[in-house]
């Protein structure tokens, strides 16, 4: 369609691209849905969307099936269908221990998955970058032929500027100023942008989209590993930040007395909510990491005195700073996510009393606190979300060119 | 026009609406402008910001003036203009030891202004509702009886819901649970809705749109009076949280083993900097309240010593609770207001200290810490901005009926 103005002024084009966009955006976050549930969904005529759907479906983006009938009065609706070949994104994780790549379809299922270990402590970007290459031709080799790239997304643990994927501080794997964008985009070499954000951040967009949080519109998500990180996903959208620095609610100073953190300062929320922090009153080695950690919650889980007295502590330090953030924020539920979510149990009791004693009444009454579902596989999955965002903001520019595997082999 | 729609499957009269916002929201924030700086700042086609104009004109939210000649070739714009008469609201404050009110027109202007001293400590909804009902009966003698009344908005030094207006707590005023919203409608009996919001988010919104703050997109500010308060803007618009209590950073835990709090809890930001924190290390008697603060404000311009002592300690309690605020929400601005805006001269060092050493490098190197513009009538414009907003979001809703005060008179 070329573009033209309709009687009120406005870019028939820019309009046809928006409400591409509704629709792939209803697909891929809602699933299969019949023509009927679209019309309804996205307040456009019955014909709009069918010619709307023509285009998606000749694109690959979508697919129909004859309609089921559902036993309710009328002509049945045909079933409209994300297609998850047409549209395929890579994500990548670097955490705290291992390094992790997918691909996932639009719709959003993985596809292929892989996770490897990391060596704990200083990892250079060149050794990451090219593992995380390898993984990628593993991956990409296992797909058919005809898949189509749209996009690559990248989920760190530390502090990335999402503009650039420069890391300003990435303590577990003793960064400070690395430019993890450049390295990555050049070992990986993809025809496609690769986006990159903080782990936790991403881990709040999957949990939204298709895990615990789905369809609550403001919520904090705290992920614990040796550090602590926060994702925010505020008026139903994720909260960045000026330059996506932001949630980083490890580094909320809670305790002036404290113990100095990792990032040059002293009595942060993670000096006494991390790994560290639970090991140290655990009596056990303070560098363990997520095995010892592990350990401990093992040894919970079996009635262990020391190990549920060090989670009741744990619990009530995660209170103190979760009630500044909810105090900040007024969100309705706060997920726990990373080595929190199997906390959960132990650190309930000791978390809700000092919720109880220091969140303001009106947001206390408000507010749920709960594991995620999506397990540690979230910020993966997160990525994957980044990934797809300019395909779902305006899918009309990807309805050509293509990607297809097999074009990038031969190219 | 009749509800149509387009050939692309768009109700015809829902893009007129939203063309009518978006000219109306231009006008009312960046003032006069040319019909050409419409076109550009909206994207619209020529005949069709012409058309909408007439509309706007014909229902007195706007006039059109001819052009002047400013040197550049081509035929002259003519100069729209907002019409403050065809659309005002009026804006109350209920403070910490005053009441205001307001008239503003559209374009942000106030048409009139008062504000009475409140006795400090307890007074009841019923004295407050009935004072400002005589304060709005006052405002309402002085304005054209053609001026057309369009919203009323209330910012509240407390924490309030803003569905209804219903104050869950307000320590300055000794009220918990109070339904003011439901008092105030009934005391002012006016024909259109009131909205409320807590004061500190309502002076972020001022100082956004009007002040310090304008064009800029992450925004944190601090109230500072008896209690401290915060509002937020984020990627440019306010965050309200779910019911509209976020932004309480008076009550982020900063010092666990610290003094008690007038929520109950312990060890809160505004104990360390609130006012009386101040007075207290001034050697003052702690309850003096703003005129005890101005004292103090006073003698450190004198260069005392103590006073001094006392704002240099205030800094690096302000500095620690920024901190953690800043990590999680990455601002590009923090603006100090109320009793912080003239102490900014007096903290700034030590603030500053305590962020170079507690705020990650990232965020730190992006954010900059500034008083407020707007002075104290800060809150009671952002209630008038926030009265406007049904008829910013639907200009078409207000073209009928009309509330002109004649017509309210003879009701």
């Amino acid at each position: 369609m070329l573009s033209g103005r309709d009687e009120l002024g406005h870019r028939s084009e820019t309009v046809r691209r928006a409400n591409l966009s509704a629709i792939v955006r209803e697909l891929h976050e809602s699933g299969p849905m019949s023509r009927s549930d679209l019309v309804t969904r996205t307040g456009l005529t019955r014909s709009a969307i069918r010619g709307l759907i023509g285009e998606l479906v000749a694109g690959d983006l979508a697919s129909e099936s004859p309609a089921a009938l559902d036993g309710t009065p009328g002509r049945p609706s045909p079933v409209v269908r994300p297609d998850p070949n047409g549209a395929i994104v890579l994500a990548f994780e670097i955490a705290v221990d291992s390094l992790a790549a997918a691909a996932v379809g639009l719709g959003g299922r993985p596809l292929e998955h892989l996770r490897i270990d990391l060596p704990r402590g200083r990892s250079s970007v060149d050794d990451i970058t090219s593992a995380l290459a390898e993984l990628a031709a593993t991956i990409r080799a296992r797909l058919p032929s005809t898949a189509t790239l749209v996009g690559a997304g990248t989920a760190v643990v530390g502090v990335i500027r999402r503009r650039d994927g420069m890391v300003s501080m990435a303590p577990n794997l003793g960064w400070r100023d690395e430019p993890l964008g450049d390295r990555l985009t050049t070992a990986l070499d993809l025809p496609v942008p690769i986006a990159f954000a903080n782990e936790s951040d991403l881990a709040a967009l999957a949990e939204h989209r298709r895990g615990a949080a789905r369809g609550i519109d403001d919520v904090l998500l705290v992920w614990g590993s040796v550090g602590v990180g926060g994702g925010l996903i505020v008026d139903g959208a994720p909260l960045t930040g000026s330059a996506g620095y932001s949630g980083e609610v490890g580094h909320i100073p809670v305790n002036p007395d404290g113990l100095p953190c990792r990032c040059g300062s002293t009595g942060c929320w993670e000096t006494e909510v991390g790994s560290s922090a639970l090991l140290r009153r655990a009596g056990r080695p303070p560098e363990g990491g997520h095995e010892a950690v592990d350990a401990v919650l093992a040894a919970a889980g079996a009635g262990d005195p020391i190990a549920l007295a060090a989670f009741a502590e744990t619990g009530r330090w995660l209170g103190i700073g979760l009630a500044g953030a909810i105090n900040v924020l007024n969100p309705d539920l706060v997920l726990l996510g990373g080595r929190l979510a199997p906390s959960y149990p132990f650190v309930r009791l000791t978390l809700e009393a000092e919720l109880d004693r220091r969140v303001l009444r009106a947001s206390r009454r408000l507010v749920r606190v709960v594991p995620t579902s999506l397990g540690e596989d979230a910020p993966l999955l997160g990525a994957a979300e980044l990934a797809f965002e300019p395909l779902l903001a305006d899918p009309a520019a990807w309805l050509r060119p293509r990607h297809t595997l097999a074009a990038l082999a031969s190219a």
